[in-house]
């Protein structure tokens, strides 16, 4: 070998020294927006136990399963669900080809923005007004009104697109468990469809891993060609006891980690914690009245009572999102 | 460079020509277990125009989802559905807790092997068996059961176990897709649940890639630990128009390329192929008798007569299993 030889060997190994000197001594920390504490220390401490080769609690990453709530969860879901200010604005928009609405509850509250009879139609009302307004479209046609409101809505009190509202530490979350292997997906009691429109711009979840909530679908030739239309009646409500029958029929396998925000993610939870094995649980507290909301137990979006008193007993993780979080929001 | 420096550098170059040379030269036939001739040439065309990048068909690996039926697709449907043969065995596996079916249609047939009287019951007929030897296991008990008959039972003409009567044209199909970027999935009539049990070891196909009939399940808590339990009761029916219906569900997005054999699979190869761009559709033909079983238009399971009808004017290629393939079943 010459000197000539011999300097550049050295010189390659000096860099690729250095580099790997780099990457240990900098290491990123992967969950930027989560403050120091107990809530980081569980989920970091289960994804590297969940993924040491040899180690007791190790996962094949073909099991490796994340199931997220979205509503709450993953995004704001005040002063209302934003699928049900959707539902409204539509609701609205349809409104002229409908003057019966005008007198017909809970069109009517709906109309006028009387959010108090509204509440009082519960969720039997709700689904009515979502019916009304997601059907009849096909499922091209409606992702494309949804895609335009996502575009053009504001939110009213932080004045920012919804799609911006989502939490910039679960966006790092989602991340940094695909980092490590995991198929993360989206279990929500939104409707399937609205949630495809935004959910892998906003969260790098590809349609394929939305499981929601889903209207009868029909499948009818227009004008030759085949369409898929929604139909008003609801197929499926993927919320408290249906969430476990939602995983199931969609992903088949029991996941290892889950993340909700209300007690309607209780059997979510409950399902995915109660094997051996390490296993996460995950509630998001809404505790931040200045940067976001704080509410639990009276809230008529996101109610959390029981997973609240039941978290410490199973073991499941509630975050603060006053103490933990260090962002809420993406930054403007 | 000293001449021992030099003469190393040139082996290694030698070396990795040489390799090159060989990968180019052997380059081994992706499906050996197809003869040459049109089909082959055309779905090896679509895989080539669908992913070479700059090319006017190119599709994004994201994009890139191929839809399989399971009975006479995948592996054999003859004498009956293979399922039906699990469902009858678990009848009479059941018959002593059900006295009454000694007397009751469609129990009493199926008891008796009376295939004409349980073909004259119809699907509801059908229904009716699968319901009652299917509904009550939980989600994990059922996939025990059905991996136990996988194991003991045996085709009655070919005396294999039935998971080897998969296609091993299409074993390599579906690996050749999945080496080229492409997604696959499984679009059938069966029960999904049936289906898991095997699809990951015969097919490579995970559970959360499997698309199929269902019945409605049910969480519950047994002994304190939460299950999923299966109703007597349909979800969901994945046949003909329920096909594309079932693709939105669960993929949420259309495939680019769909493979069938009957007419059950005739909407899943129009939602397909009807849209613009390099598009696949292609009918598994049954009509090798010798081989395997030669039935279309008349045949009660796998019923082929309008996707035969439509299938050059549609541009689907109809596969002759006598002609277009080497091998039918994996050699023993």
């Amino acid at each position: 070998m010459t000197s000539r030889t011999v300097a550049r060997v050295a010189f390659g190994t000096a860099i690729a020294w250095l580099s790997l000197g780099l990457s240990f001594g900098q290491r990123a920390d992967p969950l930027p927006s989560w403050n120091a504490g107990a809530s980081k220390d569980r989920v970091v401490a289960f994804v590297e136990a969940v993924t040491t080769v040899g180690g007791r609690d190790f996962v094949a990453p073909v099991d490796r399963v994340a199931v997220f709530d979205n509503d709450g969860t993953l995004w704001s879901e005040q002063p209302m669900y934003f699928q049900l200010a959707f539902a409204l604005d539509r609701v609205k928009a349809l409104a002229p080809k409908h003057p019966e609405w005008k007198s017909k509850q809970p069109f009517k509250a709906a109309l006028e923005g009387d959010m108090k009879t509204l509440a009082a139609a519960g969720e039997h009302g709700l689904l009515e007004i979502v019916a009304a307004s997601h059907a009849g479209l096909t499922t091209d046609e409606f992702a494309a009104v949804v895609k335009d409101w996502l575009a053009t809505a504001r939110h009213a009190r932080f004045g920012r697109p919804y799609t911006e509202l989502t939490f910039a530490p679960m966006v790092e979350l989602l991340a940094y468990l695909r980092a490590n292997g995991f198929e993360t997906w989206i279990v929500s009691g939104g409707g399937v469809e609205f949630l495809r429109a935004f959910a892998a711009g906003a969260y790098g979840i590809p349609p394929q891993q939305v499981v929601g909530s889903s209207l009868e679908l029909k499948y009818e030739l227009r004008g030759g060609k085949p369409v898929l239309v929604q139909q008003p009646k609801v197929a499926f409500i993927d919320d408290k006891a249906g969430k476990p029958v939602g995983i199931q029929k969609a992903i088949g396998k029991r996941p290892i980690a889950a993340f909700g925000n209300s007690d309607g993610d209780f059997q979510m939870l409950e399902w995915t914690t109660s094997t051996s094995g390490a296993r996460l649980g995950v509630i998001v507290h809404h505790d931040d009245a200045a940067r976001e909301y704080a509410y639990d137990r009276k809230s008529p979006f996101g109610r959390l009572a029981r997973g609240l008193d039941e978290a410490a007993a199973r073991g499941w993780v509630v975050v603060s999102m006053k103490d933990d979080w260090r962002a809420i929001h993406a930054p403007r």
